[in-house]
């Protein structure tokens, strides 16, 4: 063994983290030890304190440490549109955009039948309540352009036919930014299939 | 804002961790979070611990949490070569390469005038002392192949010219398996100025 106890103890602790394997890992150990000891007991009490006390917004469902997130609090927004997405990351992608100014609903992940992630899991019958009971007129369905997140998509919308809610899906097409060249050919069918006229 | 506050603290708090960005120390946060509870209580205990524990060798300079690291404490260590290197890391390399057996002595760090950092920063009185008490025949300077390294390289030799001690550096030159179009110049200079005769 080359290192002290625990210092193998810290970098196998520290492989919890996504993206980081054994040498990254040594690499972090390494410079908290040498150089980054305060930043190191802040990210140990921070890290205490957020496992502690992070949990679940009553109504969105998003990472809160009050019963309701900032956002559900913030009584600016408007009320009868929501944003249904997988993720507090998508939140954070849409908020940081600063156009659209709804509610949200995080699903906190897709229908995974194989994964056992069913429509309970996902809070679908939480979903259904506030839209029923908020009488939100448009619901986009922002989970991700993919098979898991199409499936979850197309389930919510059926669960939701017979409510008169406008469901929407965000428009798919090519980025912004984005060369022809090197966009998918099935990004590039759908920027086809849903070309517009050109207004001028 | 996006994030309950103690979710944005926590984010912070991963970007201390070098090569974390924002964008990685938010998927961290979230991982964390969502899947990785158990994971984060284990890092953010862990983290405490070590920071609390682990100083450094009184022999060595190493990282220890006793008085004498592992590798001192290990009597079956040849005690009359020494090899000088820069880092932890470093230990853990050679350690590795499983082929030396003698003791070692941690710089941690370089000769570096314009950040404060000179002899008595890195040890160098104290590796004196060392060389001299313990009798050691051959002292193995293996610091890195940098302009820093070369100066801290020299230095130690001349601080120890009329101890008698043989001083060496580790051999420059091709890496195994490095295939000879894509290393840069100055290593092929050192490939070719101390080439050996084939046996055979
Ligand atoms: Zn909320
Ligand atoms: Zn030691």
């Amino acid at each position: 063994m080359a290192f002290t106890p625990l210092l193998e103890d810290l970098i196998d602790a520290l492989r919890c983290l996504p993206g980081v394997g054994q040498k990254s890992a040594q690499r972090m150990a390494f410079q908290l030890l040498e150089r980054g000891r305060e930043g190191g007991w802040a990210l140990s009490r921070t890290l205490a304190a957020a496992l502690e006390k992070i949990g679940r917004c009553e109504t969105c469902q998003n990472f809160s440490e009050t019963p309701q997130c900032p956002l559900c609090q913030d009584a600016s927004r408007e009320t009868d549109i929501m944003c249904v997405v997988e993720s507090p990351a998508d939140v954070m992608a849409i908020e940081q955009a600063r156009d659209y100014r709804g509610q949200y609903f995080v699903l906190m992940g897709h229908l995974s039948p194989i994964d056992g992630i069913g429509p309970e899991e996902i809070g679908v019958d939480k979903l259904l309540q506030r839209v029923t009971r908020e009488g939100t007129r448009e619901l986009i369905i922002a989970t991700n352009p993919t098979v898991e997140g199409e499936t979850t998509a197309h389930y919510i919308a059926d669960r939701l036919a017979d409510n008169g809610v406008l469901i929407t899906r965000l428009a798919q097409g090519i980025p912004v930014g984005g060369e022809l060249g090197y966009i998918d050919g099935s990004t590039l069918v759908h920027a086809f299939t849903g070309r517009k006229p050109l207004a001028g």
